[in-house]
């Protein structure tokens, strides 16, 4: 299966002043597609550590995602760090500047031209009405923080990433996990390929426990499920999803 | 200053079934005591995964955090995965056990006992309230996934952390990022040691961009943003908190 790393590009997340919706955004969407994310890393504006993180990611994963750090001002830094991963120089690009001009409808100042600053060798993927488009280096999808313009933009290069998707059914029981830890060994030693959550929630009026029990296989996972619920007395099964 | 960590554990988040609030939560808890969180990282349930991290969070931050992973179930895999990151056995703590029974008010069963199984040599601190303590071993904080146990928890180790505070002040503009980015620049050449971050926000009916001016010295920050009101002409200023 393809696997994924989203690397989250802030300090505006790390100091806790702004909270990061485009990870569970993607994490949501990479799922639906069957791409298996791997890792999510926050980390700081800091050339050479976006740089080094790059890398790692773009050699252990098949699909790089960054989010933040391209727009206009000096804690922008991501283009450059990225370029510095693959030791490419950062080139202005003529294309880029044509349509901030055109957007723009006035001379270029520094701080637009910033924007207009690639790494030799990236692609540009146009996003349908926006005027910016998405930049790919390698494996590596760079998109802005901004978080209606990261889901606008990863929405229009979504059906680059097909995988097969998994199938999720979710079991909600009303008892605690240590009452039905050995239940969930007995189905694993029977299922072993099944993937099983197990999520308690304090709070919940009706359910104690969320399983979540998930394959590709849907008609595995459709046994898992009936064994698991034959296994537990119906008492303890509030509702199947 | 202090630096840290934190690692949140579970397949939960990165396949966006559940969305992680703990982060948010500790970045924000650490900024207002001063202590720099330079790493968010999310990995999978995975005992070798948790255990080079942790060893490698250990190695870089002051302090670190875990978050998830500690129940009773067969995907909570997280202290056997710091035993390891430490190369600690993992041992049945009697204390632990005697606690467990007390509240439990019946005989351990092979689930809960699991609970009661902690790293060799890992510090046990109590929680008022709460009849699971905190464990901590060399300068990793285990604390659990679930949101209100991860901040009830948090908030009895929390006088453990204390930095130096962060001062902040906002300035909310109504101009472009692109338009003010050459003050911005002029503002950090007079005031090299300011933190200044730029967030441009879509979707605000009264603002363009909130500017975060930063500083651990409140007279040092009180004249950078006096310095950069002056810059800006006042009817680009729309507020300062």
């Amino acid at each position: 299966m393809p696997s994924a790393g989203l690397l989250v590009i802030g300090n505006e997340i790390l100091s806790g002043k702004i909270v990061d919706t485009n990870s569970p955004f993607l994490a949501g969407q990479l799922r639906e597609l069957g791409v298996d994310l791997e890792r999510i890393l926050v980390i700081p504006d800091v050339v050479d550590t976006i740089a080094e993180e790059t890398r790692r990611f773009s050699e252990a994963y098949d699909h790089v995602f960054t989010s933040g750090g391209i727009g206009p001002t000096h804690d922008d830094v991501t283009m450059e760090a990225i370029a510095q991963a693959f030791d490419r120089r950062l080139l202005l690009d003529d294309q880029i500047c044509a349509r901030i001009e055109r957007t723009q409808q006035e001379p270029l100042n520094d701080a637009m031209k910033k924007m207009a600053f690639m790494p030799e060798g990236a692609s540009i993927i146009d996003v349908s009405d926006l005027w910016f488009p998405v930049i790919v280096l390698e494996n590596v999808h760079i998109l802005p923080g901004i978080p209606q313009l990261f889901e606008k933009k990863f929405n229009s290069i979504r059906d680059r990433f097909a995988g097969v998707p998994i199938h999720l059914k979710r079991i909600f029981v009303t008892r605690h996990e240590s009452e039905i830890a050995e239940d969930l060994h007995a189905l694993l030693r029977e299922f072993s390929e099944l993937m099983l959550g197990s999520y308690p929630r304090i709070g919940e009026p009706d359910y104690r426990v969320m399983l979540t029990l998930e394959s590709r296989d849907a008609d595995y996972l459709k046994r898992a499920a009936e064994a698991l619920c034959a296994r537990l007395p119906s008492e303890v099964i509030l509702r199947v999803e």
